[in-house]
């Protein structure tokens, strides 16, 4: 039985290189051979036991590869071509993903709606973090990579991209749009790129690092805010003369900067909320207009499939944009433990690393 | 200088019949007089003093009459003809309005968003519970009653009957949509109607009276549940089969039902709010699926103008619904402290009350 | 090898009952025993050789039946169980199906999107006028049957339901809309039936035979118009006051009946286009206000799928709607040749023929 | 009476610069200084009589300038302050605004929807091509212009700017769409810009004049076809990898543009329509699937309104986009016969002119 490198949860606090069997390519699914990969926020959540996973199971779920073996029924791909896969990867044949809900399906078989359903690399099933990926539902899932591009210019498409776009289109921004945007961490850029990509007129991008507000200047915003030394609700109501923002983004899950997007937020206005919660959240009733306000507050999960791979490559290739700037580290798999340590504490001003296999 | 009288907030606890100035109609205005109006929740809660308005403020924003005089500007209506006018009466000049926010016009002049800012009657300009009512903007908002239709048969379009239907209409209800109300009161009775106007195949109406219970049969539910017997969230999810549903209507504005919509709500799924909510909410992290849930969270304040109003008229007069039941009982103007006493309490099964002058 | 009776396409003229081999069933793939199904006018094209098939082919595209053998890889249904499935059966993992075009899903493995790609029963692939189906893509695409609903209370959902129902959602009906429809075959009747579910407020239908006219009020129509009597366009335009209609659908495919269609339509509006188009059609520049009405021209294929299918049979589950008063016939597999013979002249009022095996 | 200069139209071939009494201002109306304004292609059709106006009418639809002159009830402005307004200038407050159509505004006292209702400048009223302009509805259409912007840089706003990117927005572009626009004139140019700021991946932009060829490539697009050299339908199909684009903008009002725009056109995609056709259109069965191809095709008028303004205004503010560049002669006033001229034979590679007074 040949054998791979993987990076295995063991325990709260231990994520362990490993050997695991290379597995058997089922004839819907396709083995991706990964080149690159990296780790996400969710994957340190997953590492301190915060999010529980099942022990053995090998983490990560943005993989860039080359195929090694396709599932007999997986037609239209050749064995060594390059893809990607998103974060999400769902089935597209469940109740859910017809409605319009491919990131939360419950499952092929169900009638039901699962939250998170669609996420399986890392959290149901075996991820990216390892020499080798079973990949379900290859059909709806694999992605061809564009000649011309690097594994590190598509590797935040499976989720950081997908996910920070997705706060941009949830909110509906037109063009003319005044958008504000809470926290400039890999998602958070990513979705100051999105307004940007979708025509606001005005983007004000908050964080308290410095590289990072670098950083949203060089993805679109036009004017950042540091919320170490700017009171930046009043900043904002200042700067759109008293009218607040058409839309506010939330990207990173605390109750201030999901406080903030709502105090900032105009009347008609929209709360695309991106962060994972850690706690309840309260609305203040005022922020709130006691209810009658004609606020929307919507969050989203990354959306996955090829399609969407395919859109956001395309952005890529096209030139408008380059997320390679993002990655600032780079390691091998053996390596991982001590990207997940430079990561998790977030330290050499780090915004996203590469794993390399 | 001829009188009228009016209904008139003089102190927490107290709304008097005065004797006030018939008003003077400027150049975009129009005069109405008044033969039915109604008293709104809202208006309990003006009374209470738990809504500010200014002491002498005419109280009442939901007019039926039949125009005594018309500016100069305002063309196409004659005087003695029947006419409502939305119980938010924005300007449609302003920027929100353009900006398709009506109900949150902050004022013609004003770059601004005032939340609630189209709401006027009985607000910040005198209202409808009075013998004459002066409409401002009226080539806007005065809308002509269909011949066949009594006032009663109209007397709820000016709000519940526009606010409950915007609870469905934010929700996006499609066909075979199902959907979960919470609260029957005539809000909520609204909203049951509008969820089978848009094509919902199944509609759960929730309340704990059982007079409302049966007229929410009569609104198009299918099944009612009482919360005083039933655990709701425990039961919606057993009817969805686990699924949960696709829309949730808030229309009370209290946490609990507030929080059982997210509960009942899908991965996916709208919780259109119409509450006035009178504290800070709390939305828990479970049903919030820490923000994965891509859940949509909506509120609406009632839409206004003429065209809506001609819109929600036109179905009454095609013989879709009959809001008229709900009219539990009647008062004369001079009446008004009885029925703010009756409606209020919530005393003898009232539902609506028609004050006529 | 076990044989069955099929309705076969021999050559322009002619269809027969053949004997034909059950098909084998692949991992992904159901067969399907069928005891209901109907004739399409689109089937009769094929009888005529108007839209061409393959010599050798079954026909039909509207199965009920019951499941007789699973593929492998099918999960969540019983061998047994009642099932439907979709006239348009998508495989949902392709580029035009995850990208919201699933009735133009142009084969699970191509970048590209086919028209009419997701239509495969009777079209591309063996059809429902048999013993037995093969189901592609089955766990996508088979939806059970509610318990209490008969064979031909559901016999219109995998086409003409869905489809009639898509034109009254393509026009994004509101609530309050007048809309007009313009001929009363099955695909009409339903479209009626759905914008009535829409929340049209005055629904117009124009036919000119009889029964269809008298079915198309009991399907919703307010007013009902014959074209053999009344000047459609001049009465529909003095019916709605010179405004003109919110939405109108065209369910025949005929110059004449798209052109009444634009004619009558409010600047702003939309036509909503069902039918089947044999020639060129031509705009006319003056209905079509020279380009400058802000007019929307929506053609719609009947969506497919097992979603589609379970909402649409919710909707008569909940008793909204009986679309079995379309069958007016009734006929065994064997007699299919004298149902082709009625339904192709359109004898003896025929509205809908069952084919029972 | 005080009197000024305006082009006037007088019979068909002539335009004449004549004297009029500046006009009286009504409580809701403001009179404008004119400093800049332009010739459109309407206003060509216009002088060679192809489009009627009343002889006498001042023509010109595209107001930069100061305001002169506040009606009583206008209020927010000074007297003073650079202002544009919409080429579209409606009332607000009609049946058709509050539906969404404003730019169909049917007058505000009438039920009725009036093609083209909202075009009042030099259409049914005085125009801009004048010293003065009176600005009906002031309050609802006059819009700052920001401190830092030339008159010439925000020229385009009224209609060429509003317009192009109509036909963007019209299209529902989403992030990573194929675009493709026909014809490159200054409109076409807009929708090339429109569809870069809404997030199309890949932009293909199609016209027969080189200079127009080069600055669509300035305003957006990524690839330019000649269709003097290409086969401009084969090699968007080869470019699109047979798949057809998302969505194609048709700018110039011929048969063979919006024929083309259809047969580049994706199963599921939008022909976003612009252009002023002078004839009847047809459409070829075939590159309409017999109307089975889920197209849509949607006709855009210019919007207007001061939020509208506001917006595009804030666009060229932010530095989005220059559209100054397309000012590439100027005129005074008293040549205005010149800039026909010049204009109207599209002489000397001129995009738009800009009339000075």
């Amino acid at each position: 039985m040949a054998m791979m490198k993987a990076a295995v949860f063991v325990e709260p606090g231990r994520i362990e290189i490993e050997d695991k069997p290379i597995p058997d390519v089922g004839p819907n699914e396709a083995l991706i051979r990964i080149t690159t990969t990296t780790i996400c926020g969710t994957d340190v959540h997953i590492l301190k036991g915060e999010y529980p996973v099942a022990p053995g199971l090998t983490i990560g779920h943005e993989p860039v590869g080359v195929i090694e073996k396709l599932g007999r029924n997986v037609q239209g791909y050749q064995e060594g071509q390059r893809v990607i896969a998103g974060a999400i990867c769902p089935s597209f044949s469940s109740y859910a993903c017809q409605d319009g809900c491919s990131a939360q399906d419950g499952g092929s078989h169900s009638h039901g709606y699962k939250p998170m359903g669609g996420w399986r690399f890392g959290n149901t099933i075996d991820g990216a973090q390892a020499e080798y990926l079973l990949v379900p539902d290859a059909q709806a899932n694999l992605s061809p990579v564009p000649e011309n591009l690097s594994d590190e210019q598509v590797l935040m498409c499976p989720d950081i991209m997908s996910t920070g776009f997705a706060g941009a289109e949830s909110a509906n921004i037109r063009i003319g749009d005044i958008v504000a945007v809470f926290a400039q961490g890999p998602i958070g850029l990513c979705a100051t790129a999105g307004a940007r990509l979708r025509g606001a007129s005005l983007i004000i991008a908050v964080d308290g690092v410095d590289e990072r507000l670098t950083m949203a200047k060089q993805m679109g915003a036009d004017i950042t805010l540091d919320f170490r030394k700017d009171d930046v609700v009043a900043e904002i109501m200042k700067l759109t003369g008293g009218r607040g923002v058409d839309a506010s983004i939330e990207a990173l899950g605390l109750q201030q900067t999901f406080e903030s997007a709502l105090r900032v937020l105009k009347p008609g206005g929209t709360l695309s909320s991106l962060g994972v919660y850690s706690g309840n959240l309260t609305i203040p009733l005022d922020a709130f207009c006691a209810g009658l306000g004609d606020h929307k507050i919507i969050t989203s999960l990354c959306p996955g499939g090829k399609e969407r791979m395919r859109r956001l490559m395309d952005i890529i290739a096209s030139g408008r944009l380059d997320l390679g700037a993002m990655v600032t580290h780079r390691f091998k798999l053996e390596q991982i433990k001590e990207a997940y340590e430079l990561f998790s504490h977030q330290r050499d001003g780090v915004l996203k690393v590469a794993i390399e296999t």
